[in-house]
């Protein structure tokens, strides 16, 4: 018998690394993890199901890539749990109450974050878990992840977005893997600011769903990122540039035709808005339910403008109309009430007074030469256009701003 | 006999890990793997073929890269096969039924996606496979493949497309492994909706095919994912501008001489359409055989352009004749007909008619001086360009249009 | 002895993982597999040199980078070789006639692409190999290489290139292991097409080469792709659209100096060149011995459109030069021959004509006042510059294209 | 017991690895960690607290990419701790008193760097230890790191910044594992400088803080790394552009009305200013807190331009308003003033003067026809323009840049 | 005894892997490697110093990013040293000279490459040594190496730069490990070309150097990559057009002010050349010390062309001055000696002349109107100032190109 004790030892102190005096950890550690496989679930009687507790930091927002919609965060997991198979009595052991041993000596719960687009939870199996006498184990690891985020950006420069972190256990069920929660929202504690974003909250929910392929029930955290964009460079080098080249277009009314710069004016304006929309269109993704207002009011500045460039291409059509006869009913119905309510036949009757100080008020329209009544129509037609601009402008630029919430 | 026993009681507490009281799942697991190589395909008496059964989920298109026709896609793929080597009696171990294992313990099929342009099924080596009592295996797993597909751009931006996902045993032949559907279609009811692209059918099918190097059948499982873009986006942002800015070209033929701006108009919206055609181009593949009909519209916008730029140089070069005389010939057979067909007639008679009311209407175009008629050609010759400008536009229009199914 | 025997027993038990009667397949895995290391190159007596047998499927070209000369090819490789340690006796093991095995454990040859920029034949040690009875192994595998391939742009658009694809062992020599061509050509049959690039033909070559390093002989079998490119997207998006651009450059000889137009004309013109000559740059490698025949295209319009806009300042020039004398010398040699050969005279003589009837033809020009005199000879200049540039235009372009082959 | 014995050494032969007498290296390698279990952390009497020092050397910053906010070090990185468990007396073996190892034969403290946008500390686990016989190691490894840095672009391209690098254990507390620093100042005699950052000082600090996680004090190393930026490029190829753009919006104002170019010059100054904002915009990170100076010097010139291009319009309206009667008030009270203050007066009456020599100049105003009334008018009201114009340029300009620090 | 033997026989054969007689190569291997570690340093009597000979053959330079300074080269590295341990008589073993294995099996030097920007010598661990009966060992790689180089773009693009490729071994002081050089320079004789650098020659240097960290001294070898860039591209893509570009600004003086045109050319061209200046600059590091010369003529450039937008503006002005009256002192000390510098004076002599012959033609100009003389005026600035742009352009370009070397 003292034989087969003897090799007994031999073969211990082969395989377990012997059981020297030297260091109480590697004794502690040999003792704990003899009979150990980390690839199975910790099982023992009243511990059929693992509880997993989850807390999160969010230590930093990288980026934010609307276009792709795709969030990339830096984040600190930790995750406490019970394993009962590594336990021990601490006064054994120079009472040592916590080993500290690599991520694959202990069996970890397969913790998977959803819809992530590149690696699965970096980090997961890089760091060191902390495992008390009693069995509880605690990880905590930090890991940059990267899933798509559904971005509305409806009110884009002035947008909050809303991007759920789903994590759960991608293969135990509920029954034998149950997830909680530590604390109600997420620890913003650590946060780094971001020059773009503000994350306003973070809380934290249970969801407890059935797929189709089981009966048993799924469990999953989900953790609510409540962000609002910080609008101020957005401001500065869309917003405001664009208002102004808008309001540029205005200018081609009041330019004389004589200049012989309200067409290049006005067409310049137009490919300026047209850039400048594709610029917008190069930041947002292509998407269709939430089209930013800001494009639509980039879509109705363009149509205003080219419905405006077509007025003053027709005001300078009637400009160099030269003498040919302008027939009396255009006179009447349209030179006439346009004048009156521009009130360009004031002008012009100064004008007109000047030259000839006796005629009446009333007619003087009728009694220009018919060259001077082309000019007064184009003039007409251009206050006209000017005003009906501004109208409409006012009006779309209230109707598309009063959507925003 | 006794001490040999005892050795090998040695041996194996030694190398089996234990068969301790402590975890009856670790005594499972030890006894269910102990001769089990994860490498071998499981072969026993009657089960000669590993039948795998698949089931796809398509969870969302992360991205459609036109240029490159390269799609991202995350998908949950769901294996199930019969391993006829793992097997055990639930009574025997505390009723339990199923085992977590690390994927590496069992033996998976090698399933591989054709034409992936970067890793293999990215993550189908990282998960947990679910092992019943009965040899059942169940390993699902998430993904994110990019794979290559010819994008039909003919119709863009109002295209459907088709990509077939081809999965498939690399190695095996299907006689020693065969594959077949869960379901007709592919899981799309946790998909996460795209917001360029709507999914609207994801229909699977199995093929057998017999390759040239042997003369053993092998089978793939091909999903087709229908897919059709939501057009919004593009119709706001590219086709919208474009058409106004065409447009703009007809005014070109509108604006007099005297303004100074037909040609500079005319060159704008040429270079304009030029950059509209280029930032199409670059979204799309250089493909050769699918041209997109709207850069078949850009190309013929723009050589109407460059003929409308060139018949408005000539107006131009025209009206500035002077008063060099006009050949009789040409004021006969071209000035009088345009002017009848223009209706510039017309308004030059009524225009005459101020200056000289006694004259006949018909000689009217013969008494002018040479400098009108020069002026007068131009302009008839520019009405006839604005007319035969929207008359081909149109026609070319409806033509390209019509084309779109 | 039999103690011993027992022993022995019981570590090839523990060692060799169990013989037992349950799987044949492992029993054959077990004994084939027992004395082999993977690490050692085969060598049985009368094998001394390893035959590998290499066959190269094209499935798809994925990218073909011209600037960085970098193609992106998925290709399956198909390796076939003896090894003389992996033999059994089918009838010994209910007949199993193949093994089928993971890559890592078996030799396998050290094939490597030459010039890959990015990892070495990704994918050679993912899949798994098929042993037969009498030791031939065929290891097939897909795989995605990216190498560096010199792209002569010459023709471009019209180009057709050439990749060599240089397949070798990297540290054994010939007189170890000698590589074979299965077929003459690569196999083609499951290609996918590029939309961008045919692929012609795939001949391969063996080359049998010395280095200086060693007298032994090193083998390797190089598969040259051929491709060719299908140039409709070019002809359409840069081709078409700078043909119509160059050939506006004219308009600005027939655009009279009154228009005010002609420079701002000219300048957007070139331009427009220039930018379109900085796209086709940004596409093509920036090489020195092959610069595409188009862009020696574009630096020929530049040029003669930079002289063109000198051409037309000067015209300008004189056409404002008000009453000044013109020198007699000028009159004689410069403006009457100019005005005979452009034919201005004729038309100045018709204006002549109409102002005063009696004059004679011969010296019509010298009776011209200053400024009509330089007005003629400005529009003298235009017609000639308008015929040289044609001329020009068309030879330059007949000596360039005439070089595309 | 002597056989025990022999087995014993059979063993030790066999799982030792021969402590042959071929190699003394060998022999010491196979005694010092024959019974080290490198993932337990070394712990012997009086050595219950692991202690780290820490040196750094930068060697290059290879890129600040200021939009996103990383920064990318190359550092070389130096650990110094006792393992006492790894000791021997040298004269047992040669006198050999440094023993070097790769990385994983050795516990290595876990060192990570916070906010790491990529991998934790690469090349961590890639090098060779340096074991001394008192136990000392030393571990030097060069990494690439990326860390988020928070930019303060608010003087750009004047701007110096601070990135904090923080180094720490992440699983022990400072109880179990203490660091400190070697030198106050992070080691610079090996690096390579930077083309666009000068690194001015890193020095180190060391932190003890307490997290709300536990009451256990957590150990961090930050070396602060002051940046500043050379800023000769952005001031030859953004300042200086910019501001010669600016410029030429000022000569706007001297350009005559009859030119026909004041509004097209004034609207390509401002496009150019908005895609110079754009082009410093996209180079520059989104922030909120701190916009850029030139940023807001861009703006401010902006609406300067938009503002000089409104007056530029009213200027050329009213040069055109041709003969309309200027009211009196108008011409006493803005007229007159005008053209007293912008010295237009003087120049009119000596134009008046040559024409008619014995009028007064007091009333010489008044006695203008209102064509030339309203001429002077515009003249006055762009001198004004432009005085107003550099007045508010020198005063914007004055008060931004005075903001510089 | 021979009990123990026959243990120690099972025991060897069990682990040894069966010295069976199948395969002499095995059995080498066996043999050879029993008692090997090759994370030890081989150490041998006499063979205190491991001695590495290093060659390196440049096979392709992949890229040269210039903005980044980052250089990826694509690499083949010879490594050569005598490992004591591993020795054997040909004659024990069929004679067999070299043995191939992989990479892990053998101890290899820890070479680094200095300064990478990525990973440490990719490819280093992936291949198979040739290992020599006498213990030569034969390491070769081919490599693809990201460095940092410092690049002087002073020249562009007619500049030179070199690249030291710094190579050592990162803990081995050169005590412990030698490194020499196999040739004076690397071999080229595989050289693929590059088509924008050549590779003009590299030389190798070795170094021996002192850290402070420690008295041993550290060996390493330096390649120096001397590189000649390829100007054809450059030319005709950037420096043809911008020459052309800067020669159109010099027809602005050239240009009638009536043609209207003259500020928007001048205008036109310095927008283009700010355009090209941050083409270039894109292309090139935001080098502080060594700004492209090429930079430098943009810069110069741009202020001419700025200047002489202001002359033409002051021209302009001029012209437009109408009648009012030239003051005595200009036109005696401006306007008449410019004139007779820049020859206007004969031109309106000629003139004057033609409207009345006997005038003196010392007094013509003060004979002139106001108009007339302000026109002259500009006239003669417009000459003085193409005279001075000529003039300064040329001493510029001469200054500028005078500095490449």
């Amino acid at each position: 018998m003292a034989r087969n004790m003897s090799y007994m030892i031999i073969f211990i102190s082969v395989f377990g690394l012997c059981l020297s005096s030297k260091s109480t950890l590697i004794n502690l550690t040999t003792a704990v993890f003899n009979d150990y496989d980390p690839s199975i679930r910790p099982y023992c009687q009243g511990h059929e199901q693992v509880n997993v507790t989850m807390d999160l930091a969010v230590r930093q927002l990288i980026d934010m890539n609307e276009p792709d919609q795709i969030i990339k965060l830096n984040l600190w997991i930790r995750l406490r749990w019970i394993d009962c198979l590594l336990t021990w009595t601490p006064s054994d052991y120079d009472n040592i109450t916590d080993l500290i041993v690599p991520f694959d000596k202990v069996w970890t719960p397969d913790i998977t974050i959803y819809d992530s687009v590149s690696e699965e939870l970096y980090g997961l199996e890089k760091f060191r878990a902390n495992v008390s006498y009693d069995g509880a184990i605690n990880y905590n690891f930090p890991t940059v992840i990267e899933i798509q985020c559904q971005v509305d950006v409806t009110n884009f420069p002035f947008d909050r977005q809303m991007c759920p972190l789903q994590f759960g256990s991608w293969i135990y069920t509920g029954n034998l893997l149950d997830m909680n929660i530590e604390n109600d929202h997420a620890d913003l504690s650590a946060l780094k600011e971001n020059v773009e974003w503000e994350i306003s909250k973070v809380p934290a929910e249970k969801h407890i769903k059935k797929y189709s392929l089981s009966s048993d029930p799924f469990v999953d955290l989900t953790y609510n990122l409540y962000l609002k964009r910080k609008p101020r460079y957005y401001e500065a080098n869309i917003i405001l540039p664009s208002i102004i080249i808008t309001l540029l277009a205005t200018l081609g009314f009041l330019l004389p035709v004589d200049s012989g710069e309200k067409v290049s004016l006005e067409v310049t304006v137009m490919l300026s808005l047209t850039v400048f929309q594709l610029l917008v269109a190069d930041r947002l993704p292509p998407s269709d339910e939430a089209r930013p207002l800001l494009g639509e009011f980039f879509t109705f500045t363009l149509i205003l403008c080219g419905l405006s460039t077509f007025v003053q291409v027709a005001v300078i059509n009637i400009y160099y109309r030269g003498d040919r006869k302008m027939s009396g009913w255009m006179n009447k119905l349209i030179l006439k009430p346009l004048a009156k309510i521009t009130l360009t036949k004031a002008t012009l009757l100064n004008q007109k007074a000047h030259d000839d100080d006796n005629t009446t008020n009333d007619d003087s329209v009728d009694d220009l030469d018919n060259a001077t009544k082309w000019q007064t129509l184009s003039i007409c037609i251009d206050r006209v256009g000017l005003i009906l601009f501004i109208v409409i402008l006012t009006i779309g630029c209230i109707v598309i701003f009063t959507h925003f919430t």
